[in-house]
C-alpha cells in the first residue's frame, strides 16, 4: 500500500481555461491588455435594493438559516416562477448555495455511483466535476454548430439510454451554446422521461436571458411530467450576483424534496446574508430586467457578427444565455487560444476565449471550437471581437492553415 | 422500472434533532418556553469588525471570488494558523463553503465509493450525510461517557483497518463529546496513519474554545505526518459566524491540494461577501477570545454541574467546544427529549436537548444519553439546566425507572 488518492480525487478535471490563466497573467504582465471573454462573470451592476438590504441587515449574530432556505425568499421565488407558468408551492423550493449544489443535489438525489446521465453536448464542464463528486457518469448526446445546436432526435437519446440511465440534464437557455429549445424539443425530452422512467433536471439559470423575441419554457410548465422535473436554478447570472452563492432547486415531487432536504441538512445552511440580500433583488421591478436584455442582445450581436466576418467560421445566431460555440477555421482550439494569449496582440490588446473542448464529453469533438462568453461593454466587446478576427487571420497564416 | 430516487438519495440521514422540531413548535405554541440546548447555535455576537467590512464593502458587482479563496484571507489564515504551531503557506489553504464543505472536499478527495474512514463515536452526525454524498462507509470506533470520551487504544483501532480504510477523522476540541485530545492521544493516530497509510482529517472548528487550562494540539503540529494530515475548518463558531459560510481545509500534501482544488473549481467559489467580512475578524483581538472563552468556561461549569446533581448522571468535565455528552438515568433519550417537550414544564418553560444516539453509528449505543449545547446566556442556562434535572425526576417517576 500506500497513501494516495481517491480514484475519483485523481479523476476529477481541472476547469478547462485553467491551464490558460498562466499565460493571460504573463501577457498582463507583458503590458498587453486581455479582453476576457473567456468566463460568465458578467460586468452588470448588482441591483442597489440587493446591496441595501445586505447593509441594512441589523441582526448581532449572522446565524445559521433553515437548511431549506429563509421563509421570505422561499416564498419570493415561488411567485416569481409563476410568471414563467411553473406554479409551486414555496416548500417545494429549496435554497442552495449556489446553482452549482442544486445541480449536485439533484445528481446525487437521483443517481447512485455508476448510474448514467443523459446530458447533450457541448455541456457546462462542471457537470462532469459534480458527476466526480457521486462517482456518477455523463453519457453525451452530440449536437452541432452547423446544426444551431439543437436537439438532436428522440432515437438519438433512446439509444443511449440503458439499465443505468436515472436522468436527462439540460442547460436551457444554453450555456456553452447559447441554444434556446422550443416547446416541441422540451416535450421530446418530457416523453423520453415518462416513457423510460428518467428524471429530467434542467439548469435555467439564463432564462430572463432570450433575444430576439424567442419564448423560454420552462420544464416544469410541461404537462405529464410533474415527479420527473427539476429545475436547478441560481441568482447569479439573473441578479449579476455570481459571488453571492445563492441558488435553489424546484420539484413537485415530495420523495425527491425529503432526500434533497437532507442533503442540504447535511451542510446545515447556504448564506444567510446574501439570501436576504437576494430578497431584494426580487423586489427589482421588470425594468431592471429590460434594460439589461437589451444590453445583452447588443452585445449578442456584436459577437456574432464579429464571429461571422471571420471566413470560414460556423455559427447559428445564438438566442440566449451570454455565451455563443463558434466553430472557426483553426486546428486546435486550445493551441490557439493559447497562441492568442502569447503570441498575439493588436494595439496593444489581446482577446481571451475558452477553447471548446471542455465542453465536450466525446474526445473527437469541438477541437476547432471556441466559447465566447459577451460579458463586456460593446465598445470592449467590439475591439475584441476584431482582435479576434485578426488573431485567426494571422493564426492561421503562421500555421500554414 | 419506475421512477425512483438513488439509493444513497434514500439513505441520506434526517437531522437527529429533526423529529423533534414539531414538538418543540407545539410547545411554544401552548405558551411553553423553550430553552435550545439543543443545537450549536451561539448567541455571542459576531465581532463588529466583521459586519464593519462587510458593510464598507464597495464592489459594485458582487463577482466570483477565486476558487480556493480571496488571496488575503487566506494570507490571513496563514498566519493565524502560526500561532498553533502550524506553518503553512497561503497556497495550502483552500478556502470552502463552511467547514461542511472542508470536510466532504476531504472525504472525496481521500475516499471512493465504498471506501472506509475509521471515526471515533459519538461524532458529530453530518459526517453520516457527508459520507453518504460520496458512498463512503463510516466505520465507528467507540469510545464511552464513562471514560470521558478519550481515544481507546491503538489496537482498537487497528482491529477495524480493512483494505478499504483510507482514513481516520477526528473532531478536536469534540462535537458532541467536548473531549479534548491530548497530544499522546493524537501521536497514536500519527502513527496509525503512518503505519497503515492512511490520512488523518482533523475537524477543529472549536480550537480557540478550550477550558481548564488545558492544551489543544493541532494534528498539522505534529512530526512525521505532513502527507496525511488535513484540517477541517470554519470560522463559524471562531467568530460566532454559522451563518457566513466561510470554512477551509488546510494540507501540506501538494496532490491533495491540487485534487481538492479541482472539487473547489467545479463549484467556482466560496461566498464573495463573507470572506471580505471574514478578513475583518482575523483583526479581533485576542481580549475578544479571552472575553469569549471566559463567558464559555462558566456556562460550562454550569451545565457541568447541573448535570452532576443528577443522581445517576454519568459525565467528565468536558474540556473544550460547547457541548457535552451526558448520560442520564433514563431508558430513551429520544422518547425522553421528546416528553420534556411534550410533557413537561416548570414556571412555564421546558428543555429541548439532542438525543445523543444520533452521533453513534453503532445502533445499540448512546440510547441513555444527550446531547447539551451550552450557547445560552448563564442565567437561562441555569434556569434550563434546573429544569433538565427536575424534568428527568418527573420522567423517571412517570415511568417507574
Amino acid at each position: 500500500m500506500s497513501l494516495k488518492l481517491s480514484q475519483r480525487g485523481m479523476d476529477i478535471p481541472a476547469s478547462p481555461i485553467r491551464k490558460l490563466v498562466p499565460f493571460a497573467d504573463a501577457a498582463k504582465r507583458r503590458g498587453t491588455k486581455v479582453y476576457h471573454l473567456n468566463i460568465g462573470q458578467p460586468d452588470i451592476e448588482t441591483p442597489p435594493q440587493m446591496w441595501d438590504k445586505i447593509k441594512n441587515y441589523n441582526e448581532k449574530v449572522l446565524a445559521y438559516g433553515p437548511s431549506n432556505g429563509l421563509p421570505e425568499f422561499r416564498q419570493g421565488l415561488a411567485k416569481y416562477y409563476a410568471k414563467y407558468g411553473v406554479h409551486v408551492d414555496p416548500n417545494e423550493v429549496i435554497v442552495t448555495t449556489g446553482g452549482s449544489e442544486a445541480l449536485l443535489f439533484a445528481m446525487l438525489a437521483t443517481c447512485d455511483a455508476g448510474d448514467e446521465i443523459l446530458v447533450p453536448e457541448p455541456f457546462y464542464a462542471n457537470y462532469n466535476g459534480f458527476a466526480v463528486y457521486g462517482t456518477i457518469k455523463i453519457v453525451p448526446v452530440t449536437t452541432t454548430a452547423q446544426n444551431g445546436f439543437r436537439l438532436p432526435p428522440k432515437e438519438h437519446f433512446a439509444a443511449k439510454i440503458t439499465p443505468r440511465t436515472r436522468a436527462i440534464m439540460i442547460s436551457n437557455p444554453g450555456n456553452p451554446t447559447g441554444v434556446v429549445y422550443t416547446k416541441a424539443e422540451l416535450e421530446v425530452l418530457a416523453e423520453l422521461a415518462v416513457e423510460y422512467d428518467l428524471f429530467l433536471i434542467a439548469d435555467e439559470v439564463y432564462r430572463e436571458f432570450v433575444y430576439d423575441g424567442e419564448e423560454f419554457t420552462s420544464i416544469m410548465s410541461l404537462n405529464g411530467i410533474a415527479e420527473h422535473a427539476i429545475i436547478a436554478d441560481s441568482i447569479s447570472k439573473r441578479f449579476s450576483a455570481c459571488g453571492a452563492r445563492v441558488g435553489n432547486v424546484v420539484t413537485h415531487n415530495k420523495a425527491l424534496l425529503d432526500s434533497i432536504m437532507r442533503f442540504a441538512q447535511a451542510r446545515l445552511c447556504p448564506p444567510t446574508l446574501e439570501q436576504v440580500g437576494a430578497l431584494g433583488a426580487l423586489e427589482v421591478p421588470d425594468s431592471y430586467f429590460a434594460r439589461v436584455l437589451a444590453e445583452y442582445q447588443q452585445r449578442r450581436d456584436i459577437v456574432f457578427d464579429g464571429v461571422m466576418s471571420i471566413p470560414g467560421a460556423v455559427c447559428k445566431a445564438p438566442k440566449g444565455a451570454f455565451y455563443v460555440v463558434a466553430k472557426l477555421p483553426i486546428d486546435d482550439g486550445d493551441v490557439f487560444a493559447e497562441w492568442m494569449l502569447s503570441n498575439f496582440s493588436l494595439d496593444g490588446a489581446t482577446t481571451m476565449v475558452a477553447p471548446a473542448a471542455g465542453f465536450y464529453a466525446t474526445p473527437t469533438l469541438g477541437r476547432d471550437e471556441v466559447r465566447i462568453a459577451y460579458v463586456l461593454n460593446s465598445s470592449d466587446l467590439t475591439h475584441a471581437m476584431r482582435i479576434l478576427a485578426s488573431g485567426v487571420e494571422a493564426y492561421r497564416r503562421e500555421k500554414g492553415i
